[in-house]
């Protein structure tokens, strides 16, 4: 990113040499997220994020695509859950919740269910992971259905890309998106991926820039940071996504030993994030502050998600599947820098504090 | 900020230490942009550039603040254009355009004929200053204007936050924007202004970033970056705008002298930014060609509004104002890091493709 923040200031919409040169990195980085993710560099845009990328598609969907019944999970990331329901609420598309079980996985019966009673054209958004309890969705039998009714289909993957595989040319989806944070890559950067089969009109009206999709001068570091980033986590999955389901693996074995009546919550060792854990203590006046005192010991660990962990209000997707008022969810995340010798160390606060 | 691309890169939202001193790093910049600017910290929102900006504020003006006619001008920027056109599109407000003169100022007396014939609540959108014709507004005078109408007030101050002194507290306007590039900072943030007796609801629907008003991870280097742009912008303002207002003039004198029919465009010499300088040149053979000529010497000259350079119709800002076939229009841009002798190598260069 740096040549870009010091040297190359050029505007990539303006024609002159400097323009160019920064207009050639952005479509390079797009080239570059395109042949990752295996799609066509015309499918994919960037974007100031995760949330405007879901804000894009899902509005899309119901103003220039005819969705008018929008079909999502309260288990959501608000990105989605608030966007859907401010269309909902202004009249312009009804709106369902798939039941999910309570180890978080979404009810893929009651979807079709939906589909099937539904008049309507459906807009199905369900998020790839979630970014709290970790489950993964089967994007492909999801698609596969959609297919069947003829829904558009878009999925949250900011948890997801970055962290596996994709192979978009072989995944029923109109709509997935991503943010450069969550794989050690820049912040206020996003991709929106469109499959070429869709067209839509863009959210943010303006210059042409992003073909006419996404008008204002671009993020030029962010989306060199974003391509680069993701190249990096992309050469590395193997070896990173081992070592770190390794250290969650470790870490629930550890609490269990340590700590009774733990608890995690979702589908924990399943179909589930290898960078998520999420556990309830039993409540008790010491564990209600604990986050707080983690942070004291230099332990960063969250409740809700970090979007809304300002807000006291817990987070809605424990109080989804697991409304337990004796226990208290904390979620811990982990990354290639994390090391066992701080799990243990970790755990053995946890044991102070419980 | 560097620190915040290296070292602190906890989420602002996250209520751990990293994140506490991410978000402080926010609130500080809100405060130094509120300052400067003369407005209440929470009259700042950051956004990710100037487009989402005047987006975010005319489609509030419709959707949350009851305005169902919109009152703009031809030679706005295309993020202003391109929303409103839109807006009426899609049948949710009337568009009238206000008349403007040939020196490129909007006719103040046609703004106040359409607000008192108009039934209905008006938004009026009016940009501070051309960034083709450098034309600046009085926006005291419109804003008194508004007023007496009862109407909303967005004006895209895009070309002169961070290059003139303002102060919110004694302006009658309701929504302004800015975006860091403008002003030697960085590219993909920007700011948008609400004035604290406006209530609107939020563009971007999700976490609770900017007190709810704008969902999505910050971009907290951007952020930053603009905060600090702004402060060394405004610190240089009356040094750097003589030094700039003088290159202009030496440059417009120039050409006066050294090239047989130039003409300029706007109201050059009256009210209008030191920083642009459009000239209008004798169509020949080799005018035709002149930005490409120009970019092979290695001078940096723009025909539209950067965001529409890539597409060749020409600039919808002269056209409006100038539409003479037999003339090319160049737009020159100053910063405090050029030179006399660079105007001199300009303007000789240009003598030899005319
Ligand atoms: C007057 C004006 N308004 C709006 C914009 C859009 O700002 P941004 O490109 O940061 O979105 C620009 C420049 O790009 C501009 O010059
Ligand atoms: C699942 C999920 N979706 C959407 C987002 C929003 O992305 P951003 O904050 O980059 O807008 C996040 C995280 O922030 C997330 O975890």
């Amino acid at each position: 990113m740096m040549p870009f923040l010091t040297e190359k200031f050029g505007n990539p919409s303006s024609i002159y040499s400097y323009g160019r040169e920064s207009r050639l990195a952005i479509e390079n980085a797009r080239k570059t997220v395109a042949k990752i993710l295996h799609a066509h560099p015309a499918e994919i845009f960037f974007t100031s994020g995760g949330t405007e990328s879901s804000n894009t598609a899902i509005t899309a969907a119901v103003h220039d695509l005819g969705c008018r019944h929008i079909i999502s999970s309260p288990l959501e990331h608000h990105a989605t859950l608030h966007t859907v329901e401010y269309l909902n609420q202004k009249g312009e598309a009804a709106l369902s919740y798939v039941k999910s079980g309570t180890n978080g996985h979404v009810d893929l019966e009651d979807l079709e269910r939906i589909l099937g009673e539904s008049g309507e054209k459906c807009l199905v958004t369900l998020m790839h992971a979630n970014n709290e309890i970790g489950n993964l969705l089967d994007i492909h039998a999801v698609g596969e259905i959609c297919k069947k009714y003829n829904a558009i289909f878009h999925s949250d993957t900011v948890q997801t890309v970055g962290h596996y595989p994709f192979d978009l040319r072989n995944t029923p989806v109109h709509f997935i998106t991503g943010a450069g944070h969550k794989f050690h890559g820049p912040k206020g950067v996003g991709i929106l991926y469109i499959n070429e089969n869709v067209q839509i009109k863009p959210m943010i009206h303006g210059g042409s820039q992003e073909r006419n999709m996404r008008a204002g001068t671009e993020n030029l570091y962010g989306i060199v940071g974003f391509a680069k980033a993701l190249e990096l986590a992309t050469e590395r999955y193997t070896e990173d996504s081992m070592y770190i389901g390794g250290l969650k693996r470790y870490m629930a074995d550890q609490l269990k030993e340590n700590i009774k009546g733990v608890y995690f919550n979702g589908d924990t060792f399943g179909e589930s994030l290898y960078t998520v854990l999420n556990v309830s203590f039993p409540k008790t006046e010491k564990s209600e502050m604990i986050l707080f005192n983690l942070d004291i010991k230099g332990i960063c660990a969250s409740g809700g998600s970090a979007c809304t962990s300002g807000v006291d209000q817990g987070s809605h997707v424990i109080r989804a599947i697991n409304n337990n008022p004796n226990q208290v969810a904390v979620r811990f995340s982990f990354s290639r820098h994390n090391t066992r010798e701080e799990v243990d160390f970790v755990v053995s606060t946890l044991r102070g504090l419980i």
